[in-house]
C-alpha cells in the first residue's frame, strides 16, 4: 500500500523533472507529464511488469507513451525506476543534439521506448499491434512464456485522428483484452479547449466497438488503481477516460492551452513548486522518493527470474525456438529453401503476376519461417497474402497467422509496427500501392524506426487497368523509394519475386515495401542462378552483343519490354543491354565501381518504370529517355493503357533510333 | 405517391443497367448498384433537389457515391434521370478508355458526378466540406440563394476507414444538420462477412458523436422514405443505417463477397432477370420505365426556376458577389492590392519566418477575398492560419471564416476538397509539412481532380528544431512534388510567400502547397518589383559578377544560405549566381529556352534544400553537387541541425571550391 502523502511525492517527482528539463531545454511540452503524473505513477508503482535491469525481458508489459510530446512522462519514468540509459545526465540534455531524450520518443535511443510516438494515434495502433503479438505468442508459447499486459497512454489528439478509429475497431473486434487504454482526458488541445472541436463521447464510442470502458478521477491514486485493477479483468479491451487537468499544479496555467506545449517560465515555475510542496532545486530528486521509485523498479524482479526459470525448463525446441524468434533470427534453412524453390521456378518459368509469385513464394517462405503473420486490408484474394500455412485468426483463436485487417490500412500498417516491436514474431500485410497513401505515415515510422515491417502492395501501376486513375500508382514508386530506410522492392518475375522477398526478411533494420503487378508477367529470369541478384539492387540482365550503344534500365512489370526492346533494338543492329532496377536503395548501397559498372557507358540510356521519372536521373541522367508516366492514369484495360499511355518496346526502340540519330 | 410496383421496376431499371454495364465491360462492381438501387430510387424520385438540365445550379442538393467502386448506380441514375453528359452509348463503355464512364466516378468526366471516389471513404468527408460550405454560403447569402441537402452514400468500407471516423466527429460537432448519410448496410465486404473484421454498432458510433441515427430496411421503399424524411427535420446530421442485400436479385450470388466487384456471369444474369421479371435486353430501359426516370428528374425544375427568380430579384451586389463566387473568380482587385503589400514589405525587409509572412499575406488577402475559409488540424498558433477577418465558425454561427478542424489532417484535406467542389468558397488549412502523410491521399484526389485547396504545411524542414524526426519532414517535399498536378510552393522569404499565396489563388485547376518556415529568416527580396517573380517557378535571384563558374539553387529557407554562400565565392574569386526555385512545378511549364537560360552552363551546379535530393538532379544533374539531407531529421536546436547536418553555406563553398579545384 502507498500512502497518499507517498504517492504525491512520487508523482511530483515525474512533474519536476518534467518542468525543469523543459525549462532547461526552453522547449517541450509540461503540461501531459503533469497531468498524467498520478496515472503513470500508480501504473508504475503498482501493476507494470517490467524489470529496468533486465528491459528486453520478453514477456514484460508493454507500456506505449501514444501522446509522444509527453515525452518526459516517459524519460522521468525510465530514470526514476532505474533504467540505466537514462541518466540525470540524459534528462537535463533533454532535446539536445545527441541525447537519448530526443523531443518525442524515439525508439532505439534507450530501453523502455517501446516505440517512436509523437505522431498522433500511432502509439496507440502500435499497442493494438503488441497486444495482437502477445496473444499470438500466447496461442503458441503458452501462458508460462507468453503473458503480458499492453498499456498505452493517449491524449485527444490520438483519439481524433483517424487512425485511432482503426485501430479501435480492430481491437474490439479481436478482443484483446490484454490491452488497457488510458486516456488522459484533459480537455485541452492546442488551439484551445477541445470542445472548439470536438463532442465525442469517447467511452460510447469505444463501446460502441465492445470495449470495456470506463470513467475515473485521474488525479485520485486509489480510483487510478481500481480501474486498472478492473481493466485487468475485463474479458474485453477496456479503455478507461481519466479526467485530469493538463499542467496540473501550475497555479495559473494549469488546465488551460497554455500548459501544452511550451515552458512554464520561471515565474510559474516557482509557483509551482510553492503549490505543490517541492522544495528541491531543479533536477534533484530528494533521496527518500528516488529510493521509492528505485524500490517500485524492482517490483518484477522476482516474477523475471520465475520466468527465467520457466523458459530453461522449457522443452529445448521450444526454448530454441522462441529465443530464436525473440532475437529476430530467420531459420538457417532459408537461403536454402529459397535456391530450392528458385531452382524449381528456373524449370517452370511460369507466366504470372508478381502479387501470384509472391503468394508463391510465400507459401515457401511460411512454411519455413513458422514467425510469419499475414494480413490484409480486405484485399486478401488480390494481394496474394493468404498462404495453405496461415489460418485467420479470429477473436477466440490466435492460433492463426492471418489477420483480417479490415478496410484499414493505416491501422494495418502500425499494428504490423507493434507487431514488429513486440517482437517473436515478422509482420507482413497487403494493400494496393495506390493506398500506400493511406499507410504512409506509419510507414515512415516503421523507416524511421528501422523494424521489420512488410508491406505488400500489389497493382503497382497503370497495370491495374479499369479501377482507374484513383487505383492506379504513378508517383507512389517515387514517393516510397523517397523515404530514407524504406527499401522498395519492384520485382520483375517470379524469380526476382523470391529473391525480393529473402531480401526483406533478411532486412532486420529497414522495413520493406513489394510493389507488385497485378498482370500477368514474362519471365524474364530464366536460368537458375545460387545468388541473389537482387541484392545488389540493380544488375545486368541482359549483355549487350557488342559495345553498348543503348542501355535500358527498368522494374517489376516494364522490364519484359525492356527486353523485348533489346530484341529489337539488337536486330536492328544496336547493341543493346538491360538492367533490372529491383531496388533503388539496396544499389545506393553497392560500391562507387559496381555502381559504375552497372550505369555503364552506352551513349543512350532509357528508363521504362510505368510511373514517374522522379529519381531515376540517377540511372539515366537528366538527359536521359525516360518512358513512363508524367500524370495520372486513365480507366481502361490494362493493355489498351500501356498503349495509350506509350509505355511499349515499340515506344522505347523509336526514343533510343531518334537519339541514336541525334547522338552520331 | 410512387406504387411499389413502379418503385420496383424503377430501381430493377438501375440494376440492369449495371449488371449489364458490368458484364460487357467484364470488369466491375455489380452488388453495390443492386443492393443499393431501392435507396437511390427513393432519394432521387422522391428528395433529391436538382435538374438535370441545368446540373451545375448552385443550390441544388449534393449527392455523394463515397462508395465509388459502385459507380454504376451512379451513371445509371444519371443516364435515366436524363443527364446529357451520360449516354446509353457512355454506358456501354463502362470501363474503357475515354469514355466519361470510368471505373469509379471521376471528377470532370459528366455533369452529376459531385466528386471523385473510390479510395474509401474520401467521399464522406468530402460531403462533410460539402455541407459545410452549404451552411457558410447560407449564413452569407440565407435561405433564398442557398439551403439545400448534402447527401452520402457509404459503405462498410468507407466506415471502417479512419477518415470517416475525422468526418463523422467534425459533422457532429458542426451540428451539420442538412448533412445526411445513408449506409449501404449489406454486412460484406471484399474478404467476406463484415464480421470477419469488425463488430463495431455503427449508429452507436455516430450517435457518441451527436448524430442523430437510424435503421430501416434498405428495400421497403416506404420506411426508405420516411427515414429520410425524418432526417430532414433533424437539428443534427442524420445516419441511417439501411439494411441491404448486396447484389440484391442474383439468385446465388446476392448476399455474398461474390456479388461484390466481379461480373456476375451470363447464367446468374439470366437468373436474375428471371427472379426479379425483367425481360427487356441488355441496355434495354423499357420506355415506361424510362419515362418515369426522366420525368423523375423534372421534379425539381419548377424550384430551379423559382430559385434563379429569387437570384435575379437579389440585390445586385449580393448577386454579383454570389455569381463572382461561384465562378470561382477572384477579384479584380487582388494583384494590385498584392503589388501594395509587396511594395510596403519592400520598404519594411521583415525578418520573419515564411509562416509568419503567410499570415501577413492572408491578413491581406482574406480582406480583399472574402469567399477564403481558413482552418487548421488544431495547429492555429502555429500555421499561423488564423488572421483579423477569420472569426471561428462554431456549431450556431457559420457567419465565421474560420474551421477548427481538430487533430485530423485528413477529414480536413478531405473537407476542404468538398468545400471547394461545392463552390463560392476557396478554402485553405494547416498543418505541419510532415502531417502531409496523414492528409495524402485526400490532397491527392485535389490534384486528380483539379481543384483549388490549398494546403499550409509549416515546419517544413529540420528549421522546426526540437521536436525532432517524428515532425521533421526530410522526403516530403519530394513526394508531394511526385503529385501530378500538385502546386508546391516553397517561399523564401516574405514577399516570395506573398506571390505564391497570389499563384495558388489563381490556380483554379491544380491544388497548391505552400511550405513554409517555423524559423524567421533572413529577407532575400528586398527591391519591389511589379512582377511575380515566383510565377515562373525558378528564376534568377543574384547574377554572377562575371561568367558564372557557380550555380546555387535553393529554395525557401536556404535561398538565405545560398545568398550568403554567394557572397562568399565572390569574395573568393568564383562569380556565383543564385537561382530561387519556390516551384518546381511551375519552373515545369515554362518553354525549354527558359528553363535552360535558368539551368545556366556554370561549371558547378550546387542545390541547398533541407531535404532529400530526389527531383533536384533536374536542375543541378546527377554530378551536381546537393547540399540537404540523406537521411533522418534529429531532436535539437534549429541552428544546431543545421550545422550537424552540413547545411551550411560554409559547406556548399566548401564543395563548390572543391569541385572548381577538380574540374580546372
Amino acid at each position: 500500500m502507498i500512502s497518499r502523502e507517498k504517492h504525491d511525492r512520487m508523482a511530483n517527482a515525474i512533474r519536476f523533472l518534467s518542468i525543469d528539463a523543459v525549462e532547461k531545454a526552453q522547449s517541450g511540452h509540461p503540461g501531459l507529464p503533469m497531468g498524467a503524473a498520478d496515472i503513470a505513477t500508480v501504473l508504475f508503482t503498482r501493476f507494470m511488469k517490467h524489470d529496468p535491469k533486465n528491459p528486453y525481458w520478453p514477456d514484460r508489459d508493454r507500456f506505449v507513451l501514444s501522446a509522444g510530446h509527453g515525452s518526459m512522462l516517459l524519460y522521468s519514468l525510465l530514470y526514476l525506476l532505474g533504467y540505466e540509459d537514462i541518466t540525470l545526465e540524459e534528462i537535463k540534455n533533454f532535446r539536445q543534439l545527441g541525447s537519448r531524450t530526443a523531443g518525442h520518443p524515439e525508439y532505439g535511443h534507450a530501453a523502455g521506448i517501446e516505440t517512436t510516438t509523437g505522431p498522433l494515434g500511432q502509439g496507440f495502433a502500435n499497442a493494438v499491434g503488441m497486444a495482437i503479438a502477445e496473444r499470438l505468442l500466447n496461442a503458441r508459447f503458452g501462458d508460462q512464456l507468453v503473458n503480458h499486459y499492453t498499456y498505452a497512454l493517449v491524449g485527444d489528439g490520438c483519439l481524433m485522428e483517424g487512425i485511432s478509429q482503426e485501430a479501435l475497431t480492430l481491437a474490439g473486434h479481436l478482443k484483446l483484452n490484454k490491452l488497457i487504454v488510458l486516456f488522459d482526458d484533459n480537455r485541452i488541445s492546442i488551439d484551445g479547449p477541445v470542445s472548439l472541436a470536438d463532442s465525442t463521447d469517447q467511452c460510447a464510442r469505444f463501446a460502441a466497438s465492445g470495449w470495456n470502458t470506463m470513467h475515473a478521477d485521474g488525479h485520485d491514486p486509489e480510483a487510478i488503481a481500481a480501474a486498472i485493477e478492473a481493466a485487468r479483468q475485463s474479458d474485453r479491451p477496456t479503455f478507461i477516460a481519466f479526467r485530469t487537468t493538463i499542467g496540473r499544479g501550475a497555479p495559473t496555467k494549469a488546465g488551460t492551452a497554455k500548459a501544452h506545449g511550451s515552458p512554464l517560465g520561471a515565474d510559474e515555475i516557482a509557483k509551482t513548486r510553492e503549490a505543490l510542496g517541492w522544495d528541491a532545486a531543479p533536477f534533484v530528486i530528494p533521496s527518500d522518493i528516488l529510493d521509492d521509485w528505485r524500490l517500485a523498479g524492482l517490483r518484477s524482479a522476482k516474477e523475471r527470474v520465475a520466468w527465467e526459470k520457466r523458459l530453461a525448463e522449457s522443452d529445448g525446441t521450444v526454448r530454441a525456438e522462441f529465443e530464436r524468434r525473440m532475437r529476430g533470427d530467420l531459420p538457417e534453412a532459408l537461403p536454402s529453401v529459397i535456391a530450392e524453390y528458385k531452382k524449381k521456378i528456373a524449370k517452370e518459368n511460369p507466366k504470372v503476376a508478381t502479387r501470384n509469385a509472391s503468394e508463391m513464394a510465400l507459401e515457401v517462405i511460411n512454411d519455413c519461417l513458422t514467425e510469419t503473420i499475414g494480413g490484409s486490408a480486405d484485399l486478401t484474394g488480390s494481394n496474394n497474402t493468404k498462404t495453405s500455412q496461415t489460418a485467420s485468426v479470429t477473436p477466440d483463436d490466435f492460433t492463426g497467422r492471418y489477420i483480417h485487417y479490415g478496410i484499414r490500412e493505416h491501422a494495418m500498417a502500425a499494428a504490423m509496427n507493434g507487431i514488429a516491436l513486440h517482437g517473436g514474431l515478422i509482420p507482413y500485410g497487403g494493400t494496393f500501392l495506390a493506398f500506400s497513401d493511406y499507410a504512409r505515415p506509419a510507414m515512415r515510422l516503421a523507416s524511421l524506426m528501422g523494424i521489420r515491417s512488410i508491406f505488400v502492395m500489389t497493382h503497382d501501376s497503370i497495370g491495374l487497368g479499369e479501377d482507374g486513375p484513383t487505383h492506379q500508382p504513378v508517383e507512389h514508386l517515387a514517393a516510397l523509394r523517397a523515404i530514407p530506410n524504406h527499401l522498395v522492392f519492384r520485382p520483375a518475375d517470379a524469380t526476382e519475386t523470391a529473391e525480393c522477398w529473402q531480401l526483406a526478411l533478411e532486412s532486420r533494420k529497414a522495413p520493406s515495401t513489394l510493389a507488385l503487378t497485378r498482370q500477368k508477367l514474362e519471365p524474364v529470369r530464366t536460368e537458375f542462378e545460387e545468388d541473389n541478384l537482387c541484392a545488389r539492387g540493380a544488375y545486368e540482365l541482359l549483355p549487350a552483343s557488342d559495345e553498348a550503344k543503348v542501355t535500358i534500365f527498368a522494374s517489376g512489370s516494364e522490364v519484359e519490354i525492356a527486353v523485348k526492346a533489346r530484341a529489337m533494338l539488337e536486330e536492328r543492329g544496336h547493341p543493346t543491354r538491360v538492367v533490372s532496377v529491383p531496388c533503388f536503395e539496396l544499389f545506393e548501397q553497392q560500391d562507387q565501381d559496381y555502381q559504375q559498372a552497372i550505369i555503364g557507358s552506352a551513349p543512350v540510356r532509357i528508363a521504362i518504370e510505368a510511373g514517374i521519372r522522379q529519381g531515376w536521373d540517377r540511372f539515366i541522367g537528366t538527359d536521359g529517355l525516360f518512358i513512363g508516366m508524367s500524370g495520372f492514369g486513365a480507366s481502361a484495360p490494362a493493355a489498351a493503357l500501356y498503349k495509350h499511355f506509350g509505355i511499349t518496346a515499340e515506344a522505347a526502340v523509336e526514343a533510343a533510333e531518334a537519339r541514336l540519330r541525334a547522338t552520331r
